[in-house]
Formats: C-alpha cells, structure tokens, sequence
C-alpha cells in the first residue's frame, strides 16, 4: 500500500501565459504595429534587435510585464532615431502598451474544461510570473480565476522561487505537477527540485525564454500536445 | 485565565514604503525635477495638476509604481506642449525614473533596532503595495528582509486584500497589528477587519493616500509618533 501511495499527487499548479490564455501572440502583433510605424526611420530587423537588446539591458531596471516593454520601446525608437522622432510617435507607443494591457483574454481551446475536469481530484493553483497589476488583471478578466484554490505572483520564475512557494504551502516535491509552455521557465527549475514537469508548448516563444539543449541535461519532463490530454495523464501517475 | 489570553497577539505586520523607508520624499523630489525641466513650457502648478488627473485616469491601466508614474509624465508632457516636447526631453523623464527605480533605501530612523525588539516577542511580516519587482528590489536592497517572516506584495490595500492574507495564513484579527502611515491603505481596512492598528504618520503624503475625516467615522485605530515606541505600545496591549 505504501509504494502505491508514495507518488500522491494533490496538486497541479499550471502557468498563465500561453499555457491558459495566448499572450506570446499579442506581444509579437505589438511588435509588428511598432515596426511598421517607425519603419521610415529604420528597418524592422534592425528596430527589433536594438528593442530586444534595450529589453535586456532594461531587465534590471523594470522587470517583466508591459509597463517595462513600452518603457523600452520608447528608449529604442528615441535612440535609433537620434531623437528626430516626435511626440505624436512616442504617444503612439503608449497608446500601444495601453491596447496590450486592455487586451481581451483569449482563453485557449479546451483549457476551462480541462481545470473542470482535474478540479474533480487535484488542487489547482496558478503559478505565473511578471507585473503584478497587469497579472492580476488578466486572471480576473480570464474568467477562470474559480478554478484556483490560490494564485501566486512572482517577479521571476527559479528554483528558488518555486522552493519558497512549496516551503510555504507546505507542498512536498512529489504531490506536485507544473505545467507550463516555458522549458526555461516553468520546466527545468520544478524538474530540479524533483516535482513532475509537464511542457506543452505554444506555438510561438520570446527569444528570452529560449533554452539551449544543453540546459536541458538531465532534467526529466514530460511533454504533451495540448492541455486536454492533461487529466489521464496525471491520473496513471498517481 | 482566558480572558488574559483573549487578546494575544502574535504578528506585528508593517507596510514598507514611508513606514520602514522613506519613499514619498524622493517621488517629490522627482516632481521637482521634472516641473523645473519644463518650466519653459508651462508653470509648475498646472502642469503637477494635469500630472495627478494622467496618474488617477491611469491607475486602471498601470496600477501603482514607478513605471506607470513614469508613463503619465511622459503623456503629461506630450499633452501639455501640445506635442512640443523633444524626443531627449521625453529620454529625460525616462531616466529619471531610473534614478527612482535604483535610488538607495533610506531606512527610517529606529526601523532596524525596533524590528530587532519586536522579533523577540512577535513573528514580523510586511504587507506592501505597489510593483512586484520594484518593491522586492527595495526590500531587498533595504537590508531589512532577515527580520520578516513573510512579506506579502498586493497590488490594492483594500479589505478584501488583508482578509485574503489573514485567511491565507490563518492568522485571526485580534491576533496582528498592522503598522503604516497611510490611514486609507493600512489603518482603516485592517481596523474595518477587527484588527489592531497603528498609524505613525511620515512627514508628506501622496494626494491619492489622504482621507476626509468622514471616512474615519467608526475606524478605531491608535497613532504613534515614532516607530521606536511600538515595541513597548503593543508589550502593553497583550
């Protein structure tokens, strides 16, 4: 009896973006409208490797989350214009960020059914990183905020954070499953701690979150389709 | 017997900014900056009015903390000059909340001796609103973050926020009393809960932090006029 209960799963904690509702997706549209606006100043292949480079360099200052990405793209459109773009443009690039933070929640296909379905024998709890107002706002208009017995909220996304998370809740490794679109992210530092790892990747992945395989070696994951294939998957593990 | 112990506190809970360090001074001084930097457009007075209704109208979209304060100036100026204002000038607001977003901690006086006092008796927590990111950074860079067991980062300090933190942690009302300096956010939701509050009041306030004497009405809560005289103050009400 005991063997057969050692591996007892009671949670699944899932990642918000591109895991329950698309995001990646309004971000790279968010790109296109940046790029054709200013594209008589400078070419999108060049605009875009200076905005990925600010973004990066601005990490440090600002975190993840829009508020930062539309700070970044001012200082990239005033800098690669030399200061000749106007104000009219830079309004237009916080009207840009503002359209992304009113965004509708396009939910993915087949996720509410699958958080009914699990709800039934598992915990469900949302861990996702990134700015807190613009997360929290995307959990309520999601309409899925119910299913979650609760959300947390992180600034970033490492083993250490996760570890603080479990600490608190009092969750050991092996009654935990994350599921995530992200290797970097929500993968590899649950599968370090020893949890079960789901990926189920979307179709599209910011340069930022990119994972090269040799971070991949020896971590243990599982790797699914789609999230409706979810529940059976868990239930033979338990 | 009991009613001895009816009373028994067991957490002492602090808001950060303005309570444990000094926050709103350097917001101020950042509004001197920026007015002086466009004074050749348009006179103090009304352009820090026209920034306060960007900041209110955008609380929706951006929440609380720098980078939304960051992006109103921005809108503000455009708005202001009619669109007048140079891309450099506008790189100049960014920068300068770079230089709030990196500013060093200015710990209050008597903060770290009183959390060391208290930490003997009480189990420490800080209860914050405002960025994730930045406000993890200043409590990081503060020093401070040993003396706390928890710190809880919300995005709104509303009632319902502080009953989701006490249920969360099973913590019941008369056992924690909350500190701060801001009646709205941290006195009056926690005394409308049943807790112990105490207001020590920091030497300027945020517009968006005062109340009208009505809302007081009914709101128990005690005022101290340093934070050096908690320890004993709450040894007293045990």
């Amino acid at each position: 009896m005991e063997a057969i209960n050692k591996r007892k799963i009671k949670y699944v904690a899932f990642d918000a973006d591109d895991t329950l509702w698309a995001h990646e997706s309004m971000f790279q549209s968010a790109h296109q409208t940046y790029e054709s606006n200013l594209a008589h100043y400078v070419s999108e292949e060049e605009l875009s490797k200076r905005l990925y480079e600010f973004e990066m360099k601005n990490l440090t200052h600002f975190g993840y989350g829009v508020k930062g990405f539309v700070l970044s793209m001012i200082e990239t459109a005033i800098e690669i214009t030399q200061g000749e773009i106007s104000a009219t443009e830079i309004q237009q690039i916080i009207n840009l960020g503002k359209w992304m933070l009113d965004h509708p929640i396009d939910v993915l296909p087949r996720v509410e059914e699958t958080l009914i379905d699990l709800k039934e024998d598992f915990t469900l709890l949302i861990i996702t990183k990134g700015d807190l107002f613009d997360q929290e706002s995307k959990i309520a208009r999601s309409g899925l905020a119910d299913h979650f017995e609760w959300i947390e909220i992180v600034s970033e996304k490492k083993e250490e954070s996760y570890h603080k998370i479990l600490t608190a809740h009092s969750i050991l490794p092996d009654e935990i499953v994350m599921i995530g679109n992200s290797l970097k992210s929500d993968i590899i530092p649950m599968s370090k701690l020893g949890c079960t790892a789901i990926h189920i990747p979307f179709h599209v992945t910011w340069a930022h979150e990119e994972v090269s395989s040799e971070h991949l070696n020896g971590i243990n994951y599982h790797h699914l389709s789609e999230i409706s294939l979810v529940p059976d998957f868990i239930r033979q593990l338990r």
